[in-house]
């Protein structure tokens, strides 16, 4: 008989993906972005190129190849190497690379967050568990209304997930325990992560976080419970 | 000619004392958990003592005698040490004690707070620069309805204002420069090492923390700006 989890003291999250549409927001940021000083770029490809080299830059920090650097920064150094990639490198001036660079501060939640997470915070604790900096976090919060308690996550444990390290400075600074905590993503790898830590585990679908072709994540590849279509189910029925 | 200080970016405020009234709240919770076990003790004496000891136990982090252990840790060994002196050592269960350490996460803001914070936070980011974990804070927050962004303080710098590091710890969280930042606190000390520290300063008057007798922060000693008496006036009139 597999032993029944006693209900979460609190539910930490994945954010971008998860929790946000990062591909549409910051696809349409950047259109606005550059059709404001007439650029011409392919936004959705360059959101992207942008985000896929995210985990190659994370991973020389959790590697030891590098000492922790917040992601805000990951992301200007990423936008220098995108706007090279679309042979734009000269156009912006370094006020509108910050600028452009708070693309990810500005990402709209998917359409059940919101009124899921103001459910579920009435029974428990929740806070992002994300790569992005509290600073970062804080103003995506203040932009798209996200009710959290506290902001944990990368910063917190100064490493990126999914090194363990992130998932244990979470639960020691809510002083908790590893299993009275619920991480919540929608990504197989994280879930992966989050549970050899001992946290509880919830999978939410998100099936076009990355484009109507999306191929990975579509589904649970672990035993995750439970499994999610909208943070709605998320709070214990009274 | 003084300089004019730009509107600051972040609010950033001390919370026991500053934000909600400890001794009253605390004392509360003392007399109904004494009287709920028969327990005689002056409830109001209790809570002093217990706070006597606060900025001892801090001071050994402070000073590198001791590294960073969490406020919650540190209010339950002078719990220990309060019963102790009251004679009262053997009273309770190891769940008791911890019972009766929540205390601290069950405090009453003044009676400006709430409002004052709700309209600020339309206009900037707000964050508690408390010396309690982000634990502590987290549960705080939620009892008191503190409408928090995010929770700074201790625990992101791993040791304890007065000492510089702490407030240079949360604007470096916040991705802002000390002079965008401004410190809320109703203790002098504080505000002398958050000066120091570059940050902007506003000293909020709160004569009855220490109770009807209280000689200590009972007008600002520096160049605090603004000095008030009610969180409303921090914002800034449309």
């Amino acid at each position: 008989m597999i032993p029944q989890h006693s209900p979460p003291k609190a539910c930490i999250f994945d954010v971008f993906g998860t929790v946000v549409d990062w591909r549409g927001s910051v696809s349409r940021f950047c259109k606005e972005f550059f059709s404001a000083r007439n650029i011409s770029a392919d936004s959705t490809a360059f959101a992207e190129y942008w985000r896929g080299q995210y985990d190659p830059a994370m991973e020389r920090v959790r590697s030891g190849g590098r000492g922790y650097v917040p992601l805000d920064e990951l992301h200007f150094e990423n936008l220098q190497a995108t706007l090279a990639h679309f042979g734009l490198s000269d156009r912006l001036s370094s006020d509108e690379l910050w600028q452009l660079n708070s693309a990810w501060e500005q990402l709209d939640p998917w359409p059940d967050v919101i009124a899921g997470l103001s459910t579920l915070r009435k029974q428990t604790i929740i806070a992002p568990c994300s790569n992005g900096s509290i600073a970062l976090m804080t103003r995506l919060a203040r932009y798209a209304d996200l009710p959290w308690d506290c902001i944990l996550g990368a910063d917190i444990a100064r490493n990126y997930k999914p090194h363990e390290a992130v998932y244990a400075a979470c639960c020691t600074a809510l002083r908790l325990q590893p299993n009275e905590v619920m991480m919540v993503a929608a990504h197989n790898s994280d879930l992966e992560a989050a549970q050899r830590s001992g946290l509880q585990t919830a999978f939410v679908a998100r099936p076009v976080e990355h484009g109507p072709g999306q191929t990975k994540d579509l589904s649970p590849t672990g035993n995750w419970d439970p499994i999610i279509t909208d943070f709605a189910v998320l709070a214990r029925q009274p």
